[in-house]
């Protein structure tokens, strides 16, 4: 067992793209747990797109990472001490202790999983956020029905993978929208989609959206924002409906794009709405359930995109948003 | 009663704002009306914003007007010659005939209205489309709660006016945006807002919205659509709606604007939804027993702005994209 904790902390708010450059490597005494404490080793963290909205100076709807501050962030740990009934040693918890390599953390902060229902893998990326922000905003809050189609941006990333997979359960017709020939391919033979479109191959992607979904689109699930938007909203049939989950290409843009399209919502009584998966966390057993479901029955799965090495976690920051990762980005930080 | 039925056709596309240049003047006698016809006088006809998009070359959502076809539009008008059981000589109507003084149409195609529950006058204004506008989109699309913070933009128009008032009914602090001094005193003296912005007067258009909306804004229902609907975007509340109605600043614009603000509806979990109220014919007389029983009680009402003679109905339309009405524009064309 190590005694050191190695950690980052922001070091310096991003302009544009983060990268390892806003952030400091230290290193630290582990810090022996107290009553109702657990001493832990982290397994798996993982990089999300959010993360860059939370170092920004105004995150909006999160409170921000101040300079100095560990990094946030969740993760699957191993219990190596433990000082709480509910725990012992050699236990898998999922934790949102951050870019940490051995942290210290209330018992309360984390919270046990059911391996039976999955790997630590799975709870990385299937059972962990990303399949249930793919679960709920495709079915809830697009309200998708059978026999729709479905257009997903960023759909050689974390939620994209899933909601294509989902569409397809959901007897759908979908099409992704990635970046490269080999990501496009990737959606078609492994993750559902019907069909892809290779947004950098496009000079005219509305054009490319109405040849591939000549009826229109029904939901567009949108990981991307800008340009990619006004092309989806150009192709919305009525009643259409456009899920607002990230907008990868305008975090770290220095100025925003403005999208044009919006007055076609009225003549297609269309509708775009935002949403943030922790607002559904009373309902997380039932996405899990039907997740886990789907998964065993060999119809749904996560690629993950393991980095080995917690300095690899700020370089995956930066990953995301240049669309160098395919699957859900995590750093694997212990055995 | 004359024998000779004047009209307007359209004799050019407009490529920004519509005006008298681009309808042609026509006489022709009347034609008397054959067995399930009528001949009629036309009493009024109402000029709406949505008339722009229909002699655009592609209005996307209704057939184009064709060039030397008679100009469509709603009014309402007295009957001459009746051919059909169902009317007398002296009934009122309400029509789609367009924009001519004594046309000959199908029994079939026009619709008696019930005088007891308004005057004609009332029929054209808050019985007719814009007070049912009024009453679906704020309601249904909406989704308005009493105890709200209710935003309207372009507020003096016909629509806004008739939003204020019934979210004034509905207990909600209802705030207007106008341009000039004159239509924002209106606006609290007259349809029931609690406060009025005039966006001319305004350098910051998100910075006054947030002043007079300290808490938020709930539902913003916008006329307008552009730079207004960024500054309304900024200022939504967490479950924020907006109610796309129309976007008079971008019907007509040569360039369209490009909103930035979008990427804020996933924090604040807002939505944008667009809408024709012609999708709630089934509940029109739901929607006219309620606007007639507010307006009976006296908390509702709509302003006519009245233009005299058929002649006018080409300068109005130019008038609406210049902001120089207040209230439901209509013409007077006889009696």
């Amino acid at each position: 067992m190590s005694n050191a904790n190695h950690r980052f902390v922001l070091a310096a708010r991003p302009a544009g793209l983060a990268g390892p450059e806003h952030f400091a490597a230290q290193t630290r005494p582990v810090r022996a747990p107290e009553a109702g404490e657990l001493l832990l080793e982290t397994l798996y963290l993982s990089v999300d797109p959010a993360m860059r909205v939370w170092i920004s100076e105004n995150p909006g709807y999160v409170p921000r990472i101040e300079l100095g501050d560990t990094m946030r962030g969740s993760g699957i740990s191993r219990v190596l001490i433990s000082r709480d009934s509910r725990f012992d040693t050699g236990d898998l918890v999922q934790t949102r202790a951050g870019w940490q390599s051995h942290p210290t953390v209330r018992a309360d902060d984390v919270e046990a999983f059911d391996r039976a229902v999955g790997t630590p893998e799975d709870w990385m990326g299937l059972l962990g956020m990303t399949g249930l922000t793919a679960y709920f905003g495709l079915r809830d809050v697009g309200g998708v029905r059978p026999g729709e189609t479905v257009l997903v941006s960023g759909a050689a990333g974390a939620v994209g993978q899933v909601v294509g997979q989902i569409a397809n359960i959901e007897q759908c017709r979908v099409i992704g929208l990635a970046g490269g020939p080999e990501k496009c391919a990737s959606l078609t033979r492994d993750h559902g989609f019907h069909a892809a479109i290779d947004y950098k191959a496009e000079p005219d992607l509305a054009a490319a959206i109405a040849r591939a979904c000549p009826g229109g689109v029904d939901v567009f699930y949108d990981n991307v924002g800008g340009p990619t938007l006004d092309a989806a909203i150009a192709n919305l049939r009525i009643g259409g409906r456009v899920v607002i989950c990230g907008r990868i290409s305008q975090t770290a843009a220095s100025e925003l794009y403005g999208v044009k399209n919006l007055g076609l919502l009225i003549g297609r009584r269309a509708r775009i709405q935002g949403f943030v998966v922790t607002d559904f966390a009373a309902r997380f057993a039932e996405g899990r359930t039907w997740l886990a479901g789907q998964h065993a029955a060999g119809r749904l799965h996560q690629r993950l995109h393991v980095l080995d090495g917690l300095d690899q976690a700020p370089v995956g920051l930066g990953m995301l948003f240049r669309g160098e990762n395919t699957g859900k980005l995590v750093v694997k930080v212990n055995g």
